[in-house]
């Protein structure tokens, strides 16, 4: 199967950062769904993955966490899906990742793909739908009955998981208010569902006060965490819950923190495929739930661009295009040169 | 009234570290009850308050936040206590303390006394059964229902919060164990309900692995936040919740608690009157409920020490003893010298 793999950790720019490769279709077994690729997106994770290290990989690297395909064949343990099932998901980062004609998946960790998205619509969507959905709902534990009306700041709400968190948190009758700094992401972040978007390059505290807000109760962290962290103390409120998907690098006082006994959650989407949780098939329940949404117009994509076909040259712009820190919304890649035809 | 108070912070080995004055009585308004103070306790929170600074005050400082005593007095506004009622309470850090023989405290932050309990067993609770009670069901939102069976891990399991906070998580269903590490604590622990012990003077995961434990849901940390950051980091299971009363001071490493998607919160148990929270009456309900278990018998003081009168000397006893690092359980300072009839 054709494949955009890497040998080496490389500077986008460079010839060999990816290179198209053919290598061995895998078999599936146990729980494993085999899926053909039809269209995959790019996300951070991808490119801080692929930054320069001196690893050198014997086999190629194939990074990607996101895609939507159709199963072609499955494990003898699997009971969620069939061959045939058009599916999306994330997947698992631990494992070999979407730049491929055909990815194994747990299927643990697959939704049915919406059937009312395009490919490219739905291929938008896993990861940071999945990121969104944990971080307000497992991690914060938003409840939809006795948080409505409650109020959620997003730093950085027109990125692919500030744009889905904010529809999410609407469709949970919370008052979202996010930040941008652009003409464009102010605008995207409206259409997302935003009350009020707040201008991330200026002290943040006196603009809510404008709203006549003194504070929130929930802040959604997607952006350097420690830039913002003295401005999150001041403005959670006391008993608020702060989730961040971007760890403190540096230290920072948490006195503020304390006094207000605030929560700060962590969220990272692989964490219950990595550790194999006990309960890692809550991601199928929330893309099953997502797909319901999206199906009911309660959701609609993040998709913003796309490119095509998934070759080393596309998957260099996409990855070239995220490096420019101007993403709005999700960045797909859509199908293999000579499965044109099938992936549309 | 006769209260122990202080004009200046003092190491507590100094003549004027605490002084018997005697002020104005207080009149009880709007939400305030007007209470004659029969016993009180001392928590770390009087000493750190009292610990040397170069503030002199003009009038004398009152410390102490834990307290039963009589209501002898009501504001207009006064809906859930009447004259005559035995009550106990931690009260409001920003406001006088219960050092005194009259003390004034919102009724939101006040519950019955248990019958079942003396005086000095009810004066031990308030503080600890708060800071506990909020720690696990407000912070770490522990469900009885959800939760039987799941772990918990109390950091310094003997003191004063640490032992109240074993008896509710028992009660509440969860396997509790606690580090100590002198015979006495040990001993101690055990009786408030915890199942193993371990040692805080060795590594902690290998202590748990002995025990067949890979790790715990949940860690409540009531001791040096930053000497156990790593330890806690190793032993929280992927999505497990860590609750603190001690903030960090120093640069920690986020990167195993943003890898297992873990949740860390702050309790300070004067947040919901320092702030004047719209849920403030939640202390209320928190010490009517207790009542109620200590009237079953579900939970049990941890009263280990009592001293009397309330005067200067003992109050300066008290703080040594608590400054010693050493305590166990809880210790009271019971009576007035010329009210000790009254307060029997």
């Amino acid at each position: 199967m054709k494949v955009v793999g890497l040998y080496e950790y490389l500077p986008i720019e460079a010839q060999e950062s990816f290179l198209d490769v053919i290598v061995d279709t895998p078999k599936a077994s146990g729980h494993d769904l085999l899926v053909r690729i039809q269209a995959i997106s790019v996300n951070p994770v991808d490119t801080k993955l692929r930054a320069s290290k001196v690893t050198v990989e014997e086999t190629p690297r194939i990074l990607g966490w996101d895609a939507v395909g159709i199963v072609t064949e499955i494990g003898d343990a699997v009971e969620l899906f069939q061959v045939g099932d058009a599916v999306y998901y994330a997947g698992d980062v631990t494992r070999p990742g979407s730049y491929a004609e055909f990815q194994l998946v747990d299927e643990h960790l697959v939704g049915a793909k919406p059937i009312n998205l395009s490919i490219e619509e739905a291929a938008a969507m896993p990861l940071t739908l999945i990121t969104a959905w944990e971080a307000l709902f497992d991690r914060i534990r938003i409840n939809p009955d006795a948080d409505a009306g409650k109020k959620l700041l997003i730093i950085n709400g027109s990125g692919g998981v500030g744009s889905i968190a904010t529809q999410l948190a609407v469709w949970a009758g919370l008052e979202v208010i996010t930040t941008a700094s652009r003409d464009e992401t102010i605008t995207w972040s409206k259409q997302q569902g935003a009350t009020h978007v707040i201008n991330h390059r200026k002290p943040l505290l006196p603009q809510l006060k404008a709203l006549d807000l003194e504070g929130v109760e929930y802040i959604l962290c997607l952006h350097n965490t420690d830039a913002y962290w003295d401005a999150m103390q001041e403005i959670i409120l006391p008993q608020g819950h702060i989730c961040s998907v971007v760890e403190l690098q540096n230290p920072v006082s948490m006195s503020l923190i304390k006094d207000k006994s605030v929560t700060v959650s962590y969220e990272f989407m692989f964490t219950r495929s990595k550790y194999n949780t006990d309960d890692k098939v809550r991601q199928h329940d929330i893309l099953t739930k997502a797909t319901q949404l999206f199906e009911k117009g309660f959701l609609k994509t993040t998709l913003n661009h796309v490119l095509t076909p998934i070759n080393a040259a596309t998957i260099k712009e996409a990855h070239r295009m995220l490096e420019s820190g101007k993403s709005i919304g999700k960045l797909v890649v859509k199908g293999f040169e000579e499965n044109d035809e099938q992936a549309n």
